[in-house]
């Protein structure tokens, strides 16, 4: 980590949690050179990457402001309290967004798909293709059932920046994120039990708890601090629930990132009532501020925190490769691990270890950060632009996801069906509960750089919101 | 399939099947080429292939005879017949020999692993770099979660082979068989359920009806004809069995092909108490007689067979490409690879499509066929020079795994231990059986190409069996 990338965390982070105010004057370059013990070239280097991130604007002869102007949109409310754990439904519209292909005539803002176009994965596919070269073939092999040794120790390492010290020995190398979120829940759980789940919550790993014939309890949760713990307190008091499954850091569909204190204070929770957390730290590396936020599991001390994350959001999807640190039910993780698929493919382990031991992997997501905070910023503009007056949009801390609310009875499904012969799609609210609630809400994907193209898929969206609206007006009578 | 390599698997299977007996002079090349309306010179290429295969001894100056002098060993005895479903154990035993990672220092013998070293894979790995190295970097993508089309397409095409009429619509690819085994047995049982199974069984699916909290219902098994059909309709006419589970091609542990009207018996007894069968055929397409051998599925008319397999066998293990085709449990197959995984990786997806479409898979499973059937013969008659005498062995008619039977009290989990120093593993015979039967059984593995280091560790085998033989002699009274 360079100085000048530092310095401008650390101006972008105050800037961010409202020290310094939209219109006021950012401190000069020579106070933050004698400051903080640093060059008037890193200072200046620090303000043109603010300037980059839309956080800074210089203006002639006068030094840098915090950009002004930019209305912040109201948030989305927050949703009822929990009432009873419920059979989980909305599969045929999951079914309905996985099945889409890429398709050059969609612009598809409903997927959870990283851009994997930045230069900065190139070392990646180069290590691919050289893996897939070399004659002792390792590629073809099967490996362990824990996972590539120099994999795990790499991510080891990575997870030190979370506050975690584990070794290799803790992890289990998954087929994404998805096999660790459905391993951890099977290593836990029988049919029947009661998952407490954040709401909204990853659709993902709602459909595995109604695969697996178990029943989520939907927890109120801010849009800015997270699941109530208040709410949940309750929940372990009046149900017997077995886990606590949440998205604390850069949550999906929220974005928020749960401060410090209530992480520790939801551990205490579990550790009370004593239940396991099947914590989800995929997005957990694009927070836009530097440091990266803490896991629960970086405070765990008993072993009841299952961590589960992959490269899926942060290098590519395509290239199924996750992990979970099960704590203490790491026998019974491998178990189900190896019933699911067997041991994981061995070729991309071994390009990503590669990849993260030659260092390829901070600047990439240095880049990433930057770019997804940029299209966080325009994707939010677009909307209040395009979309009725009255929309409320979440401010997410990272990752590259904004959830919308509409209208109260307004129905996503049907404008996703009107979206379909314009070319553009979105993902329904609905698939994020466990209950159908949030039909009025839309998640949008806004990790593709800005371009014409996607602003006019944005109008477009916006456009048949308003005509859909119009036309439910209730008939005067 | 060119004419000459026709010819000899006709030749083949007829020696294999006794028609011509060992000592046998073969049919002159004049008289075949006559029969057949071939050429003088493509009869000899076929002699000479059989000669490769070991079935067919130029004599000069008086033709071809079948080689004389190997004796046969005698086949493992049936298992008792089933009792009641049982609980499955034996996680611990599976989970070391799974726990193993390739090292140079160790002759594996226990694994499921085919040869990766053949020339014939070149062009898979070249689909695989090329694929790295493409601009639009398509393996970084998200596949849609019932897998590539173009593999799809491909996959259809080769069940042609094994008598199925599918399109790609009908097939969903998984991450390996492992993941096609468990989503079929979570698509149609719930946990309590009673699932048959062929005895000795694959430990992978077992350990998957243990991992879902099912019970398995042991069936005894024929070396020779598979599954026992009076002793499978007794159990389906006393317990409340929801699926059968078997692998009738080229059966692993034992190397069976199950005659094809006793596969149709099996469907009618399934149609007749309404259950499922999950069909294994991973080693179908490594039979040793061409053509292959039809699946269960062949004959399937209401979509109760869910055909499950993989290209960990015919291709590369670390590849973890599978598929199933689940015939009415397809909407439901595919929620639980959506829960598992999610989308399996894209890239072997598509280098094994192009490796396919470019023809180099039958020339590769040729050569492979040639090869293990080679294995088989030389690794009975090592177990024949090796081993006590009065060893039982299977006869496999396609893959490259050999069922070694010994003295009823024998201990193969003793005699691993025993190896373990000694830089030999086999796989134990307890871990085929849901309730630890076998152990008096173990699995070799002789894909590899036979070479000395591998023979001495086949005595080695030989040597601890028969030194802890003597050690457990009863002492007299």
């Amino acid at each position: 980590m360079t100085l000048y990338v530092n310095l401008a965390d650390l101006l972008g982070t105050r800037i961010e949690n409202g020290f310094y105010r939209p219109g006021d004057r950012l401190p000069s370059v020579r106070a933050l050179s004698l400051e903080h013990g640093v060059s008037l070239s890193t200072v200046q280097q620090a303000y043109r990457l603010l300037e980059d991130n839309g956080l800074a604007l210089p203006k002639p002869k006068s030094g840098y402001f915090v950009p002004s102007g930019r209305t912040i949109p109201a948030l989305p409310v927050v949703g009822r309290p929990a009432q009873r754990p419920v059979e989980i439904s909305q599969w045929e519209q999951v079914l309905e967004l996985i099945r889409s292909v890429p398709n050059a005539n969609v612009i598809q803002l409903g997927r959870g798909m990283p851009d994997v176009s930045s230069p900065t994965l190139k070392p990646l596919l180069r290590a691919l293709a050289k893996i897939s070269r070399r004659q002792d073939m390792p590629g073809l092999y099967y490996d362990n059932i824990y996972g590539t040794q120099s994999l795990r120790d790499q991510v080891a390492r990575l997870l030190l920046d979370s506050g975690c010290q584990l070794s290799a020995n803790d992890l289990v190398i998954t087929t994404g994120c998805h096999e660790a979120l459905s391993t951890s829940i099977r290593a836990i759980c029988e049919p029947g039990d009661i998952v407490a789940v954040d709401s909204p919550s990853f659709h993902g790993a709602m459909q595995t708890l109604k695969g697996l014939g178990m029943k989520a309890l939907e927890i109120p949760t801010d849009p800015i601090t997270g699941i109530s713990l208040d709410a949940l307190e309750l929940a372990l008091e009046q149900w017997p629930i077995k886990a606590i499954q949440l998205t604390p850091n850069c949550n999906n569909p929220l974005g928020y990132i749960m401060p410090e204190a209530r992480k520790r204070a939801l551990l205490s929770l579990a550790q009370r009532f004593d239940v396991a957390i099947i914590e989800d730290d995929v997005y957990g590396d694009l927070a836009y501020n530097y440091p990266r936020p803490r896991t629960i599991k970086s405070f765990d001390e008993d072993g009841r925190v299952l961590l589960c994350s992959s490269f899926s959001k942060t290098l590519a999807p395509g290239l199924r490769i996750g992990w979970v640190a099960p704590g203490r039910y790491l026998e019974r993780v491998l178990h189900m691990k190896y019933i699911s698929t067997g041991s994981t493919a061995t070729q991309p382990q071994l390009a990503i270890a590669e990849f993260l031991e030659s260092g390829h992997y901070e600047p990439h997501l240095r880049r990433m950060r930057g770019q997804y905070q940029r299209g966080r910023d325009q994707m939010t503009d677009w909307v209040m632009r395009y979309f009725p007056a009255g929309t409320r949009v979440s401010r997410p801390q990272g990752g590259f996801m904004l959830w919308v609310e509409l209208a109260e009875d307004f129905d996503t499904l049907r404008l996703n069906r009107a979206l379909l012969d314009q070319g553009v799609q979105i993902a329904v609210g609905s698939i994020f509960s466990a209950s159908g609630k949030y039909r009025n809400c839309l998640r949008m994907n806004y990790a593709a750089k800005p371009t014409a193209q996607i602003e006019d898929a944005v109008r477009k969206v916006g456009s048949t919101i308003t005509r859909l609206l119009a036309e439910t007006e209730p008939a005067p009578h």
